[in-house]
């Protein structure tokens, strides 16, 4: 099973910001990464026109788009899946999933936190709260790794998610 | 196993078009559809500066973007995929995938074909063609379908497929 750690954090905490910098550390020691993001608003990623977009609007439940070097794969959904049944229903082939958000699900948590935003953490260990990245220091009796350090992070994961 | 049928034919032979009146039909008659297209060319999904698009330029093999009632998943792949592994590794909860384009590919085929294109049809039984689609007398050994009535080509895609 493709184990999955999830970012979270307030907003504007920089969470995306975070993970651009990680996903190099984590591709560069040879790890496959699916990044997932959770967009409670709802997206618009078809092009209006595009033959994807038209076999769409005519009723197909997913569409799919392939190519030789990239898949794009749209679906509808009835709910708001879980990170578990997004891995069961659409990811293959990569060692880690790293989600932004996603709070409320059931899966390990790293809080990516920043000085000047909110006074405490979003996440406490019921959340299953694994580690901080923070800019100052933090009240929390989890491992907590320098914003900027994202070697160390990626270290850490190794040994607590991927090799754990 | 989810049935797959490939709506295939020489360019500007209108197949997307037909597409879109075909699902409908399906949809109404209670079918969930995947509809898959074949671009040979390469796409251009992702929008530049959205947080899905930096998360896959930082190095992410897949990346996802999840809402309450949509979701899209854009994935590398080292080569073109069949069909068939598209429905392993992609597809789900769906009765029914037909696709557009992948002439070469191992499935099912239905011919779209319209007068004053080219003279004879695209595909062979060696295709494994089981019906066409078109607007004017064709050479074949397979079922012929009026370009308009896709009643019927629903009809023929239940027996033949659905319920075969």
């Amino acid at each position: 099973m493709i184990p999955i750690v999830s970012f979270v954090g307030w907003s504007d905490s920089g969470k995306t910001t975070y993970l651009e910098r990680l996903i190099p550390e984590l591709t560069g020691r040879g790890y496959r990464v699916c990044a997932v993001k959770h967009d409670v608003h709802g997206f618009e990623i078809d092009t209006p026109g595009k033959d994807s977009w038209r076999l769409k609007r005519a009723g197909a439940a997913v569409s799919v788009v392939s190519s030789p070097a990239k898949i794009a794969v749209i679906a509808e959904t009835d709910h708001d899946l879980t990170l578990s049944e997004i891995r069961a229903r659409f990811i293959s082939d990569v060692d880690l999933i790293v989600s932004e958000g996603f709070k409320k699900d059931v899966q390990p948590k790293i809080e990516v936190f920043r000085k000047g935003i909110r006074d405490a953490l979003l996440c406490t260990a019921a959340d299953m709260l694994i580690a901080v990245a923070a800019d100052c220091p933090v009240q929390t009796d989890v491992r907590v790794i320098d914003l900027d350090d994202v070697a160390s992070m990626a270290d850490f994961i190794e040994k607590a998610i991927l090799k754990g």
